[in-house]
């Protein structure tokens, strides 16, 4: 209709929207949208092409409204009386507000009827299915039977050949094991296979001849990506996750908090998740990306420490209704969970990973890359006589939904002589943090934003070391 | 180069890219980019063009690479010893690396030189120019005199004819104030202009034919203006800003975040700040934006509670080296400054806007439209005896830089027996705000996601309202 918000759409454009649909490959065609013919003409034609379609209907914004017609006020502002009865008339539409005409309705409901024999016919086809149990069931959105086993079965393996890698590796291993299992999981990434480690044996590409695949590469398109997910997601019957660099999460964070705010199952993986990026700087070094995706409501941020911890954060991530990040170092971390449980620890948020061997004074709280540094600062402590615990948070999100009684259990007592200090240690923004140290505690992270440099040097510079949490866990107790 | 790092770029777009800049007016043509005789022709005929140029350069990534050249692993992995020893070969270089052969040093030695008349020639000109105090001025980013004069002027006016009405009109309000003063000032809107009230009598549009206006109809293109306005702060002798809603900040954030990380004076108006946006509902209801843009280091982000602190963090913004974020109201909020200061209180980013009258227990954090409720609350405590001071925090990133010492004092005792309970009053998430509120505090705000009805129902539905912060303090009293 030519018109936005600002006035005529020329004040910001002049682009020719059918020729840029056009260059993406759409059959394009223009009609008058006031002409109901010609919009069903173009409409019925579509039904045939083999080119997704745009119809630039042209019409008038506010049609028949004497004033506002054709003006960028006839977007949003309310019409008022006399605009309201100038419409009536020129559309000759003479009943009261909110009744519509017998006639009207008597079209509408058998459009509604229209589709009751196929339906008919297709619930039909599909009780007779030999494949209707495994459709209703992804339907439903269940996950397969023999999930839980197979992640067992995986971590167990983890336990047993401990080695350090990437938690992008290790969330590559757990995809292996979960695509195996789930066939509704659809996987892809922004143009970063190889680095978000999202592709695995079980899922060929999805390509333009070849339907058949079940892991789209997205191009360089975060937001598209993000956005194209919780389409899916919606649709049913289809579990979409996709990887891209935690930085750009900036790029489909409008998508990702749709998918919250809709409270639907759409899993995104956000590797090189800290200054650990290293050499490509702070352009690529995520800072405040953990505590900003954590403060969207209702989204799971996971920042799994290991190779455990990430195949039960992916296990808890399928578990749930809504959409999760899961955050991921590029560089190595060493195993943090060395003996196995078939529990689910990390579905509860945080629990504590090595106890105190010691009189207990000091609680250390770490997620991901930092749980390493945590271990290694209790072993420092300890040495010196002070008792500390670890607790691993690897969803803080999961975490607040416990008990008070479990959260206390975890983080230790917090009054009297008792009482523990509380460092946290997290390679991002102190933003969140506050609530889970309290008045006494140290938060060792970032300030600022990163640099370019071996990630190692990094960690010094920037202050994140088992030294630094030493020092300020000594300091206070 | 037809390769992405996935592979093809067939796997993820057939976009004619020609075309789809042509279709938005650019001209553009496509050469060989190994042929230096055809790119050379084509930047001459780009010098004489009255459109944007595309030349798109045919070539071959790892151009020379026995095995790479052609292939996405070009893109981003080491070449390795083989590798690079055959690119030296097929391109027939013999040199040792990083070594720069005489000839070539001596032919861009010359290139740097052609720049050196023009330049004296300029510097010249500017020297004699009767412009050119205002030029160098301007280039070097001062603000003109009569900036601090003018805004106190209209201080003293809002003080001496209180009434209430959003802060985005009171943002309104201060742009014609400082556009008048400061001709630098560049600003605009994501076709919002009308909401943001970021246009005023001295800035007419920038529009195709007429390129005088200082006002950009930037079109729905949040991202797209935000990183414009880099451009322009970039450039200097500008300084740019532009409105749009708050929530859309999500898709301005990757360009946001790049203004922090470059220290450049850009400043984003961001209205319809909460809940408070009322029927539209949550999908365009700010609830986690503010405290994820608090997040992003080296930015500040300012919420002003009524038209004297609106002026004051607008001064504040302005004086800044980095970017900044205003954060304004929909609704209308009622006047909290009701005397007038010569010196701007907002500038340390919190102080106290009203001490307690009674023997003090409670401090009342508030930012934007709850320091209303605040003051209301302190009345109410107050009448029951509790004394209690209104703490006003329009930019929590200035407050963190001041003193201890300052924060203390605006803060109040601590600890011990005059120790007050601190309740913090925000239309937005928890996360940042237990750093002020500290263990014996209360925090009134948001949980989750809004809800579309008038913005008074919502205040009472989700329990931000005078009652909820005066409840919270007594339990703790």
């Amino acid at each position: 209709n030519a018109v936005t918000i600002d006035g005529a759409t020329g004040l910001s454009d002049n682009t020719d929207q059918l020729q840029r649909f056009a260059a993406s490959g759409w059959a394009v065609s223009r009609v008058d949208g006031h002409d109901p013919a010609a919009v069903a003409a173009a409409l019925t034609a579509a039904q045939t092409s083999d080119k997704p379609v745009l119809i630039a209907c042209k019409t008038i914004i506010g049609f028949g409204a004497p004033k506002l017609a054709g003006t960028g006020p006839a977007h949003g502002g309310p019409y008022g009386k006399d605009e309201t009865a100038g419409v009536k008339t020129s559309l000759k539409w003479t009943y009261d507000p909110f009744h519509v005409p017998d006639e009207i309705v008597a079209e509408w409901r058998k459009i509604g009827a229209r589709g009751a024999a196929p339906h008919a016919e297709w619930a039909k086809r599909l009780s007779a299915h030999a494949d209707r149990a495994a459709f209703e069931a992804a339907i439903s959105g269940q996950l397969p039977e023999g999930v839980a086993a197979a992640i067992n079965a995986h971590k167990q393996k983890l336990v047993e050949a401990p080695k350090a890698d990437g938690t992008r590796k290790w969330s590559g291993a757990a995809l292996e094991v979960l695509t195996r299992t789930i066939p509704e999981m659809v996987g892809g990434s922004a143009d970063l296979t190889g680095s978000n480690n999202t592709r695995t044996a079980s899922t060929p590409a999805l390509t333009s001849p070849s339907y058949a695949g079940r892991y789209i590469h997205y191009g360089v398109r975060e937001h598209a990506m993000a956005a194209a997910m919780n389409g899916m997601a919606l649709h049913g019957g289809l579990i979409p996750y996709s990887g891209t660099f935690l930085v750009f999460s900036d790029y489909s964070r409008p998508a990702i908090r749709l998918g919250a705010l809709m409270g639907i199952r759409v899993i995104h993986v956000m590797t090189h998740d800290s200054i650990g990026v290293g050499e490509d700087g702070p352009t690529h070094q995520p800072v405040e990306h953990v505590a900003s995706l954590r403060a969207i409501p209702d989204l799971l941020v996971f920042r799994p420490a290991d190779g455990v911890e990430t195949a039960e954060c992916w296990e808890a991530a399928l578990a749930a209704k809504g959409p999760s990040v899961m955050v991921l170092t590029r560089q190595n971390v060493a195993p943090a969970r060395t003996a196995h449980t078939d529990e689910n620890l990390c579905a509860k948020g945080g629990y504590v990973l090595k106890p105190a061997s010691r009189p207990e004074k000091v609680a250390l709280l770490a997620t991901g890359s930092e749980v390493e540094l945590a271990l290694a600062a209790q072993a420092k402590l300890e040495a010196g006589g002070i008792g500390a615990r670890v607790v691993s948070l690897p969803c803080i999100d999961l975490f607040e939904q416990q008990t008070e009684a479990y959260r206390a259990a975890v983080l230790g007592p917090s009054a009297g002589d008792g009482r523990l200090v509380r460092i946290a240690a997290e390679a991002g923004v102190r933003d969140g943090w506050d609530r889970w140290i309290g008045e006494t505690g140290a938060f060792i992270g970032m300030t600022g934003f990163g640099a370019s440099a071996p990630y190692k040097t990094l960690f010094e510079k920037f202050g994140i070391t088992t030294d630094a949490i030493v020092t300020a866990a000594r300091a206070r107790v």
